[in-house]
């Protein structure tokens, strides 16, 4: 049997614990694993291309542990009413192969997105920043919001979204939260407005193009950049001249996946970049100059669904989720009787003891 | 919500409906699906191996519908009391990137395995067999037997393993098998001796490792050889010298896969095979000549999955399976609100009324 956590039980849970302890505890576990980044076996993900969005398969293993993500983008989904991105994913053991959880993802990849955004500004960012533009306001814009909040200390955020009705809905969700009430929000007039006086700069669009976020003039020397919208070949939100700068210093997830996917893609090969993992493991300084701008190229990578299955597989372990079950895998008396054991007489027979 | 089919499910249907039925129906659109190849996205497994097995996932498309299979291989597993092979799978909808269906496969690759086989062997194997050679007799063996009795009219069984329970396993089993009472079984000494006097020739061990279990004195022209054992690199099942025969006709399912998985992982990368694609759909003969000694190397591909997918999920929407929903994915009034349609006041009050 495996183990399930649907949307509800995620549901129940965040909202049981908040969504800020929640994340905050979440990018504990993404930065413990982070530090064994060697252990991991690393793979871009599995893509599957169609004229109307991707579907992947994102796979991992520390070697005790695997799991993979399934995760789709579909930027004209909204029109139908559907979601952009839905996902789920699988925990397994190595040692047997057996599945041990099956788990909903979409929300939980929100939440694992923000809290690798938040875990890596808190390596990046200049000390106590307290105003962040949030440029995109759809259904990363929250998550982000609250684990900027709560891990960084961000008290005003500078809204701006090309769709106002999406400003007023995250608006709307943050004014119910309530750990949220030192947080006051700005509407700005245009992405410039909302960089100006921004001491991190989080861009989460959802354009499936190459658009043009920020440009140069937006960005100061000691900025962050929270780069998270731009996660796919043809799909990125910083004009390549903000990635010229000369103050730039960008540090990207997994390299060989985030030349394909993130910002850098419009950059040459070699362009130099640094892995998070690097600067995780204390090996590489996170802000090497307070004049640097840090830009975290965010695309996503197959460690952090990693570790939030693993958490979210300890929530369930330590009773803080109620335990459901599948039968997703056959349990055998005799694992080499497949056929009795499930289809023939033996079956049939365990069956009618079952129910009588 | 997404359709769930477990272990349960898939047990219920194929022992109402009968599992020679359900394999020649599988077969069919298996069948349906080879002919049309060029329609699929097509690519070798991605495989994570550990000291002790290997966990692959498995994707293709064909443009409307997405699936990919999960799978182990653990040879280790069975002293512990577990399965060697466990699987699941998903069918998802290419234009919006909805998973439709999770379900059990552990046993329906079972069926999918043996209904491929059957349906190659009718397009290579001479007119009217009678009598096979199964040699391993472990957990694909039944479902080989009832295959070979229904699609191919085989009447006579000679088994062989190395394990003298695995044999008396597999005799009990389809003793109880009604549909069976016109299939005798002989236990023959040796692999050589269960050869002797066969029509086809099926090898299902499960050896991690170049194992020899046939070699040419064993095989006479004309014969055919069904080798679903050998389906990894290190793992095969025939002396190459099989393969260098004059008559050997050798047909795979997808031959970069097979040149890396199948028993022509031991020849040279330009030994010539046929893609079962080919002669499914009548552009090749699948015997041209009655000495041809043909040979289906079978590694399993992730059409047939593809295929098993779809047609347990149009069982399942004919009502031949109980419906049965899981919330994997969100279901949102509002797509762009993510948060509040799960964690936000409104997923509350939402809940609130529902309970109410």
């Amino acid at each position: 049997m495996v183990d399930y956590i649907g949307v509800d039980d995620v549901a129940r849970l965040i909202r049981s614990i908040g969504p800020g302890e929640f994340i905050e505890r979440l990018a504990g576990e993404i930065l413990a694993d982070y530090r064994r980044w060697d252990e991991f076996e690393k793979s871009a993900r599995v893509a599957s291309h169609s004229a109307v969005g991707v579907i992947e398969l994102m796979p991992t293993t520390d070697g005790k542990l695997y799991s993979f993500k399934y995760v789709n983008g579909h930027p004209q989904n909204t029109a139908a009413g559907l979601l952009t991105v839905t996902a789920f994913g699988v925990l397994a053991d190595v040692a047997t192969g057996y599945p041990l959880l099956l788990s909903e993802l979409t929300v939980t990849t929100a939440l694992r997105t923000a809290a690798t955004s938040a875990l890596a500004a808190r390596l990046l960012a200049r000390p106590a920043p307290r105003t962040m533009a949030l440029i995109g306001n759809g259904a990363q814009s929250e998550f982000q919001a609250i684990a900027f909040h709560r891990m960084l200390g961000i008290r005003e955020l500078r809204l701006y979204d090309v769709d106002r009705a999406a400003t007023a809905k995250l608006e709307r969700n943050l004014a119910a939260i309530e750990a949220l009430a030192d947080l006051s929000c700005v509407r700005a007039a245009s992405a410039a407005d909302a960089c100006r006086g921004a001491d991190i700069v989080t861009t989460v669009t959802a354009d499936k193009r190459n658009a043009v976020i920020l440009t140069p003039p937006m960005l100061r020397p000691g900025m962050h950049v929270n780069a998270v919208g731009g996660d796919c070949p043809g799909k990125t939100e910083l004009h390549p001249d903000v990635l010229r700068s000369p103050h730039a210093r960008v540090v990207v997830e997994y390299a060989p996946q985030s030349r394909v996917e993130g910002e850098i893609q419009q950059m040459p090969p070699d362009y130099p970049v640094i892995e998070l993992a690097a600067i995780a493991a204390g090996r590489t300084p996170g802000r090497a100059a307070e004049s640097d701008l840090t830009i975290f190229d965010s695309v996503g990578f197959a460690l952090e669904d990693y570790s939030a299955l693993r958490f979210l597989h300890s929530l369930l372990e330590e009773g803080h989720i109620e335990r459901r079950r599948i039968d997703l895998v056959p349990q055998l008396g005799d694992p080499k009787d497949l056929f009795g054991g499930t289809l023939g007489a033996g079956a049939v027979r365990r069956r009618l003891r079952k129910s009588a």
